[in-house]
């Protein structure tokens, strides 16, 4: 960890610089997979698991037996625990739905918005050493209370071809329609393009790894739409003298466990809980079976004092951590200055673990700075918002001048020319 | 205009495929526009207008002086017509704005969405045969209500140097912040990195041939956000028996004139519409201005017939056309059914020319079938909404064994002690 004191305003982009991914290089052997996988659909896909997931696979598909068999091998504790999640993450997102109301601009010219599904969603499920449960319910409780009808997920199987019991647990809890045995870009592509076994889909969701990423962003640029551009995870904490130095420790390595590239920092008024915060951070690490990484990823964090709160907001802001957890004696007021961050958690008892998994708001968020411009994955990242007029007699009366006028300034006069055919007959008729 | 008639489903792929642009081997030609103004700022957008735009100009800066002699060249006429429009996309565009709610998702945990606008947005304006002012309505009316706080417009000038006034009076209706004289892949790389004139921002809007669109998204792959990819515009009109052929031969048209690659369908379920309606569009072409283009985009444009107005809307739903006007004799139950486009005109006296320009919709529309995934711009381009919440003791006790169960079969052990620390004080305390 790094501890910097007071720094000068002319080192703070040096001091925010997040570790940086170079995807550019990745590009070409990505896109050699997601052609191979575009052009002979499962048998590329089933030859890319058995190289990179050392998997001979018979089929992608994840029967019903297997998903019976699931169900019994989870046990039930953790079962309670995913259904109390799932059932917060519902109630906070059935509560974004969106309300149309129409709008009279002017008499006789009504517009509205309306919500709806996007009618296929792809989720991405990483493997690796943790089976992401929590994820799967991130993402499908949104798309089904969205009215998504087809909702396919795509994970990588073990070598023994099988699926994590708690992945499919989940991914029936939370409503996905099909799941396959698939990873890495070979997933990506199929849901992209489709093949003999996986439906095309018109979006795509979920984190991944650098070739994951370069895959999504490789597609968004023609085919399919996705969530977000990912990079490591990240946290912020923001605190002042009141806050707990083993609540802050615990945060700081619950982000460091991550992954080596992931980032910690702490923003705070007090030299004090600097100080306290970095021997406490010492002593939990010991105890962590993830010690390895979680010291990896530590060696780029920072633990900053700056002069004063306005500052402390303004270092904050400038950073735009995916999430940002504030322990301030005054955390209500903190928060309503907080412009850039994916997610905000308020006082000292609201962990990020609790976004992580259960309290109701999404985990999938934007990193690397992303949150200047983007939001997290909510309702609305799984609807579109068709808009809709009706223009009666009256309302054309009333803006059918300035269009004919706007229109012949923009030299398009057939634009000009739909206004004044129905101008006319509107006078015929009057 | 090609005229089909109740085609075969196993046609419907080809029938609705569209003009294909091929952006691949652009991407070199605008990464080294895109690495030349990252590396050399002004200097190098001066060089390229000098190249591309023909002008050479002593500074990117829109003056003071420019914006006041603008005002005065515009008729009043067109003004009046500017307001208008301005003031019906402000009423449709305020009435989008988020209203933040507070969610218990169990007793005492608090979760929360707050709509917060992008802080620095830029607006790509193209240059060409016609002064697109309507497009800087479209766009930063929406950013100033909002609440973006930096608001940059970039468009080419003439070689002259000069803007055109009614961009320019538009952009100080609307509310911009500043505006630069750079056009094409210049003007996105200068809003994306920053020049020694331009800010950077956090995400890019606006319309643009091919190159401005590759560009847009080669940004977007790492450092910024872009509003949607974007194609050649199109029209569907879907009709039935009871349409005025002269109307729907006038929208067809309106598409139509924009340029060659311009898409216009009819999709109807009436043989004698079909028929009326090509011999008005041959009637109608010869008056108009813009024949030579419009000419060459009918070519590519299809009236079709289907056998009933079932088959129509799911011919219409599969093409999800950028926009859609539906004159049909009950329109209001087939607009229930539309879900996919990005907007869509209801009626006889609904032309697209009206949401082009005046009624309040916005024109910013997902274009080549993205309207399958993608929303039209509206005020929600404009913010995030970030997630807060807030964890009271009694929320801690009724969320925190479930998150300690799902971190642990997760491996994240980090995570759970986040919480552990936190049950352990509460025990205490109690």
């Amino acid at each position: 960890m790094k501890l910097i004191n007071n720094p000068d305003k002319s080192q703070w982009a040096e001091i925010l610089k997040r570790p940086v991914m170079n995807t550019e290089n990745l590009f070409d052997t990505v896109r050699g997979i997601i052609d191979r996988v575009r052009a002979e659909g499962d048998r590329a896909v089933l030859e890319m698991e058995a190289k990179f997931d050392k998997v001979e696979l018979a089929s992608l598909v994840v029967t019903e037996a297997e998903l019976k068999e699931a169900e019994t091998l989870v046990d039930e504790k953790l079962k309670a625990a995913i259904r109390l999640a799932k059932q917060n993450i519902e109630t906070f997102h059935a509560a974004q739905r969106f309300e149309s109301k129409k709008v009279e601009t002017m008499p006789g010219v009504t517009c509205w918005q309306k919500a709806v599904a996007i009618e296929k969603v792809g989720l991405y499920i990483p493997g690796g050493t943790a089976p992401l449960f929590s994820t799967v319910l991130m993402l499908a409780v949104p798309a089904k209370i969205a009215g998504c009808k087809e909702i396919v997920l795509c994970t990588p199987p073990d070598r023994e071809g099988r699926v994590h019991p708690a992945i499919l647990f989940a991914a029936q809890v939370a409503g996905v329609n099909r799941i396959f045995k698939a990873g890495g870009v070979q997933a990506i592509a199929s849901m992209a393009y489709g093949t003999e076994s996986v439906p095309k889909v018109y979006k795509i969701f979920g984190p991944g790894n650098q070739y994951v990423t370069a895959a999504k962003q490789l597609v968004s640029l023609r085919d399919v739409a996705i969530d977000m551009p990912a990079g490591p995870s990240e946290v912020e904490v923001l605190a002042d003298e009141t806050a707990d130095p083993v609540f802050v420790a615990a945060d700081l390595l619950s982000q460091a466990e991550h992954g080596v590239d992931s980032q910690a920092v702490l923003i705070t008024t007090s030299e004090a809980l600097q100080q306290a915060v970095k021997a406490e951070v010492e002593r939990q690490l010991e105890l962590l079976p993830r010690k390895e990484i979680a010291e990896k990823s530590l060696a780029n964090s920072k633990l900053i004092v700056v002069k004063d709160m306005e500052e402390a907001l303004e270092l904050t802001n400038e950073y735009a951590p995916e999430h940002l957890i504030v322990e301030t004696a005054d955390y209500m007021q903190v928060a309503e200055r907080v412009v850039n961050a994916g997610s905000v958690f308020l006082g000292s008892l609201s962990p990020e673990s609790a976004g992580d998994y259960a309290s109701g708001t999404n985990h999938t968020l934007p990193t690397n700075g992303y949150a200047k411009a983007y939001s997290g994955v909510s309702l609305d990242s799984f609807i579109r918002k068709i808009t809709f007029q009706e223009i009666r007699p009256e309302g054309m009366k009333n803006i059918g001048p300035a269009i004919e006028e706007m229109a012949a300034n923009e030299h398009l006069d057939a634009h000009k020319n739909a206004v004044t055919v129905r101008l006319n007959k509107l006078r015929v008729e009057s």
